[in-house]
């Protein structure tokens, strides 16, 4: 193996696939990148056995060959070389040898046939998303993930095409974030997907207008590439929660309230909710306005906003971080908050369309 | 106790002061701030029973008095106030109530009786140093400053005030930094100011060209007076070690260097050397080049780069961090590194003037 390339593109090919290389793991070679040069190209390939990145950037290849060196110490010293071309190649099948102007870095290789190969997925029947779509979907879904994981299940976020329609879903048994997007689809599809897996692609795709991901599936897999990089992530396997049965349909009571205005309040009244188990922030809703107050040991805030009402006079009390997470991604000037009982879910809608629900759960007061 | 301010200036004052609020403390009433309002000013006031810092804003007092309340939690609260006008009062001795639009906040108020006062010193025989120069001096000092405390002296820099000159020295048994200044003063004085004090001053300057801070000393204190702040830190005890005497005078071999050229190079080597205990990155000099190189269990680095160079051929070794940390804040486009044998330490000097010298001592390589 030797091949020239150019540094920033090799630091840039790095950076995107070290997010699948393991953090922690008894096997060493799955802290590595494997190098392969070929044709013209060098792929770069990491994997956690969960999500695994393949990569494949232009370079000028002398000699085909592969190598795998530690993630790691390769993106350090490949970052601090000087900016000029890199020459890279395998000496004694056991070292890497990097050259950059007069600077020479050898560094132990993993035998590559070690390495594990990526589950290959036929590139067919292929969804296709827009990027910056996507992008929106993922962060206005994966945060309601679980974080524990006594339920793995609902560490994922369920990915559900219908007749031209994306839905995607996540829950953790507080809280549901739906997200509706509509794509051109012939295949209907129902799979989950871990939010670590979302959490990259999100990361990795520039989300430009005209920039688009390509998806498809196995029973245990999914494709996603991104131009010139492909991510293949298992599936979490198990029966998604039917969500449609959660939603309530009905609704007694409806706000409409500034987006802004309400997450600034609650922000603040978290500040003192936060010495609790719950962050617990407290609304009573009346003609015209809104009271958000808190207590803790530490003291307490009171605030009135103004909102839209139709309702009953009605108190519920939530736990704040799950309105803030839904309020900072909600994207709309204005919210509906649909209410019914103090025991009954709360649900959060975008004021001017309809592909965001947001269901949360009321907090049980002490005096009720 | 009642005021009205403005919320911006009460956040940056507020964030000047939680830089001496204890983080680590027994003493609940230590992670407070002491608020009092007196003629048209608020006074702020932290300390950590070491460093004590007393702030004064300009405020309209409506009430005069006094409170104290938890550092982290008002300065979370008036960070998320709306941008409107602040009304803070006092409520039974025992509640501070802030008002801002609609929100009102009541927070606990600790005893401002037993809030501690800081130690008295006579705004008198004070030096006068531009914040640009003080800030240098301690960039250029301080990183040297030992961090472990089992002997106290050292995680301080000397302050050695004579004829217009003040030298700041600090060392760590491995390495000294000093670093002269020219400053006006009749006075002599010799004093050991914590690490700490001195990295806190240094935020807390603006460093804008005309700034000056006053500097004065007790026995036991030393004030420093900027703008409006006044700190005011205990002085570490002890006898420093006679620097004079470790530096030496004279050398055998002198290499004149690119700083930012050995700076990258060092910094690369490291990247290897980081798994050992030393981080040893061993320099080899001969005629107009340098052999910088590293090796360890991960792989090694070779590399040349030009100087000039006026001696013997010559290998040595050094722990690459006390270089990185010392060309880093050189602030010279050469330096001279002077040298002697392999066994006694090398002088870092900037190439264009004489206001600094760094030693650092040489590791014995295991072949010698």
């Amino acid at each position: 193996m030797k091949i020239l390339c150019n540094p920033k593109e090799l630091i840039y090919s790095t950076s995107i696939v070290q997010k699948a290389v393991s953090s922690k793991t008894t096997l060493p070679i799955l802290k590595g990148i494997f190098l392969e040069a070929f044709d013209q190209n060098l792929r770069l390939v990491t994997t956690d056995m969960e999500l695994g990145i393949d990569h494949v950037m232009e370079a000028n290849i002398i000699e085909e060959g592969s190598a795998v060196v530690d993630a790691r110490l390769f993106s350090e010293i490949i970052r601090k070389l000087p900016d000029s071309e890199v020459e890279i190649s395998l000496k004694d099948n056991s070292e890497l040898l990097i050259k950059c102007a007069s600077v020479k870095f050898n560094i132990l290789s993993y035998n590559p046939s070690e390495f594990p190969e990526l589950p290959k997925i036929k590139e067919e029947q292929m969804y296709e998303i827009p990027q910056e779509l996507f992008k929106n979907m993922i962060r206005q879904t994966v945060f309601a993930t679980a974080e524990d994981e006594t339920r793995p299940i609902l560490t994922g976020v369920l990915m559900e095409i219908e007749k031209d329609m994306l839905n995607m879903v996540a829950l953790d048994g507080y809280r549901v974030a739906l997200r509706k997007g509509r794509i051109k689809s012939e295949l209907n599809n129902k799979v989950v997907i871990p939010g670590k897996t979302l959490n990259e692609i999100n990361h990795i795709m520039s989300g430009e207008e005209d920039e688009k991901v390509q998806i498809s599936f196995t029973n245990n897999h999914a494709l996603f590439i991104i131009n010139n990089t492909k991510l293949i992530s298992r599936l979490l396997e198990g029966e998604f929660i039917n969500y449609n049965q959660v939603i309530p349909k009905e609704f007694s009571s409806r706000v409409k309230v500034r987006t802004v205005q309400l997450l600034d309040s609650i922000e603040r009244a978290s500040l003192l909710g936060r010495e609790g188990r719950n962050n617990l922030v407290k609304f009573t809703f009346a003609d015209k306005k809104m009271i958000i107050n808190s207590n803790s040991k530490l003291g307490n805030v009171h605030e009135e906003i103004e909102i839209e009402y139709e309702g009953e006079e009605l108190q519920i009390a939530f736990n704040s971080k799950y309105f803030i997470d839904a309020l900072r991604v909600v994207n709309d000037d204005f919210i509906y908050l649909e209410l019914t009982t103090a025991l009954s879910p709360g649900i959060i809608k975008p004021a001017s369309n309809d592909n965001i629900i947001y269901l949360i759960l009321p907090v049980r007061l002490a005096s009720y």
